[in-house]
């Protein structure tokens, strides 16, 4: 059988599904070569069969179930790229893992939501479930830490896992314009999710987040576990200012195992202006591994689109037809650890943006509300007036994120304050 | 068996075989965890068993010769840390894969110049050779290329995969200081290997470049074809003048197919400052692959080290422990294909430095040289006198390698020329 056709059954021809079928069209010589066999698309699925979408479909077998495509017999591997973390995507998969087939997804949502039912299910089973497009699109960052990293005690995880919102924040920097004016030319260019709180708030940066999470520490998958904020409330003046500090603003996902569990954070951060992470332009994606011995690695590359989709997609495909097999999670479902939620366990410095009215003492009192709470200031700066108020910044020294929202608490109590203070972590990569 | 103990034992107790011990003991249990077995060190063996390592060696079974440890019955699995691309390495090697072990070795030199018939015996024999540890340290990049990007038609694969001579370059550029100053420096330091000629001439990095040809092109590895140039050439004058220019002095290796023929280069290039191999200081290393339908992949961590090799060197052995094969260089040796030799063959724009004596009319020869040949001037600059001659900076339009050298010769044979002009490919990152 070891030079038998590798036959996907492909579900949904989306972008990603489009970009497999012609990927392993393409390049079907080198990938036979490579894999030690030929891998064939016999069966495709999708919500209409008479789209125009670029590519021939007439020699595949056509189902209008996804469900029926994971159970037929000339599939070997169900391909989920249809989306969605319940309902039809789900159901596919688990009918797939029944009729014994390995199935390769791209869903983040749903591995982040449901990852660990799943992969009981395929260990159960004895298949496989792989996912390399599911985080950081072309990266391959699944196989880097689950294989790559493997004999590693990681330390820490971070990474730009949503290009959409670099390219908001870098493109607000280099253009000068306001959040909300980037943010309706990225949908007018279609940049972002029919539903954009899925990339601005977070959220799908943090499945990613917790998918990572539980291969670099051995724990149940836990999106619930992740703080998450969004990228709404950066200005065109914090972005300037930490640019004046030497810094980025950068939404960035970051996962270590502190003494008191497990933190995972999707947050905007400034992170020095010449590190990797801060000289991350555009829609590029970036994870960053620390790890006892390796040190520190980084990889960076495009994060999303039909051709690095696609990438991912065929390289889990070209391990199944090699017999590669490999626990979902990187290690067996069941010993897999519930970690406890540590928020913001260790300390660090912060950036506060406020705006202070021009009252003698006004100054005096904001100190007092951060020095009432053991938060010490690094540097401060007063920039000139904007209407009745000035904008103030203030990094200070390591603190944890108790101590500072109590002083910002006590802070937006004060009178001399015009707005909520702007609190975001200042992360040393 | 899948849950008995997959045995070591390690040829070779310098640095690397050291931390290959170090790791195996203190992350004893994550390895076990995710590579489904435990992985135990049962025999070594080195040169002297008196020197003091750091680690105890007691529990060890102790060869003193190789080949009688790669046949021992209780090691399953023969690691290869001694170096040296003869004798000892190779013999012990072949007789592990005789004696029916997999073998993983971080030989770069042994694999670049006799990578295939080492493949061939090693399929003949049904084993493995894995060798992540031979390229770029602790970046997983043989992975990322021969199993993450499986799917892709690589285009180019280029690098930094000498940290030794990045140190020097980037060294020379922020202190100011000339060629000779930093590499007796880094002599000093211990950076540089006992005969320095293997890092600042190219040759360990060449041989990195050689492997990953191979890998991304299906062909056999062909050391011999790979254009090495050292960065013994360039002047502290060389590397200002390019970061006037809006560039970075690195020696890149550059591996790509051309119409010709395959193309690798090992030599000193200008890349743009702002470009991830541009930034990359000290002795960090970089791996840039292009391929289709992925985009930019770009790999960024140590290149050396106890630590950074033995997370190599474990991944192989974890990737062995879970009954993961693969192909020496990603397909089966005989289906390697034998690819011309094409010297730059593509063109490029080049950056030239030549001193030019004060007198009238000089600059008109040199313009005619290059004329003459159909090399025409992009940038040029012409600089104050130091002494009799003054530095002239040209940067090219593009132009072939075969051009270029023609018009340096003509330019060699002026007399207002006092010194052979150095040329500089600059390299479109």
């Amino acid at each position: 059988m070891q030079n038998a056709p590798l036959r996907l059954g492909i579900a949904g021809l989306g972008t990603v599904g489009v970009g497999v079928v012609r990927t392993a069209q393409q390049n079907a010589a080198l990938i036979a070569a490579r894999a030690g066999r030929p891998v064939v698309v016999t069966g495709v699925c999708a919500r209409s069969r008479d789209r125009d979408r670029g590519i021939a479909l007439d020699a595949f077998a056509w189902e209008d179930d996804p469900i029926a495509l994971a159970r037929r017999d000339d599939v070997d591997v169900f391909v989920e790229v249809m989306g969605g973390h319940e309902g039809a995507a789900r159901d596919a998969i688990l009918a797939a893992l029944d009729a014994g087939k390995d199935v390769v997804t791209a869903n983040k949502a749903l591995l982040a939501l449901h990852g660990q039912d799943l992969a009981l299910c395929a260990e159960a089973a004895g298949r496989q479930i792989r996912y390399e497009a599911a985080v950081a699109g072309g990266i391959p960052v699944i196989k880097a830490l689950s294989e790559g990293l493997a004999a590693n005690r990681i330390t820490r995880v971070m990474g730009v896992m949503n290009g959409s919102c670099n390219y908001i924040l870098t493109r607000m920097q280099s253009a000068g314009l306001s959040y909300a004016d980037v943010f309706a030319e990225a949908m007018g260019l279609g940049y972002l999710e029919a539903d954009p709180n899925l990339d601005v708030g977070g959220i799908d940066a943090g499945h990613k987040l917790a998918i990572l999470a539980s291969l670099a520490f051995g724990t149940r998958v836990d999106f619930g576990g992740v703080e998450l904020e969004g990228i709404g409330a950066i200005t065109i003046e914090d972005i300037r200012q930490a640019h004046d500090l030497g810094f980025r603003i950068k939404l960035l996902g970051v996962a270590q195992m502190t003494g008191r569990g497990l933190e995972q954070r999707m947050q905007p951060c400034l992170v020095p202006s010449n590190s990797p992470l801060g000289q991350l332009e555009g829609g590029t994606n970036m994870v960053v591994i620390e790890g006892d011995p390796v040190g520190q690695i980084v990889l960076r590359g495009p994060g999303a689109g039909e051709g690095p989709t696609a990438s991912a997609v065929m390289a889990d495909i070209c391990d199944l037809a090699r017999g590669t097999r490999q626990a979902v999670f990187g290690q067996p479902a069941k010993t897999l650890t519930a970690a406890p939620r540590a928020r913001s366990a260790l300390p660090a410095p912060y950036y506060l943006r406020l705006m202070l009215q021009d009252k003698p003492g006004a100054l005096a009192k904001v100190a007092a509300s951060l020095g009432d709470e053991g938060v010490s200031i690094h540097r401060m700066r007063q920039y000139d007036h904007t209407g009745d108020a000035a904008p103030v910044v203030i990094v200070t020294h390591k603190t944890t994120r108790g101590q500072l929202d109590l002083a910002r608490d006590a802070m937006s109590r004060l009178d001399v304050i015009t707005a909520d203070p702007v609190a975001l972590r200042i992360e040393q990569v």
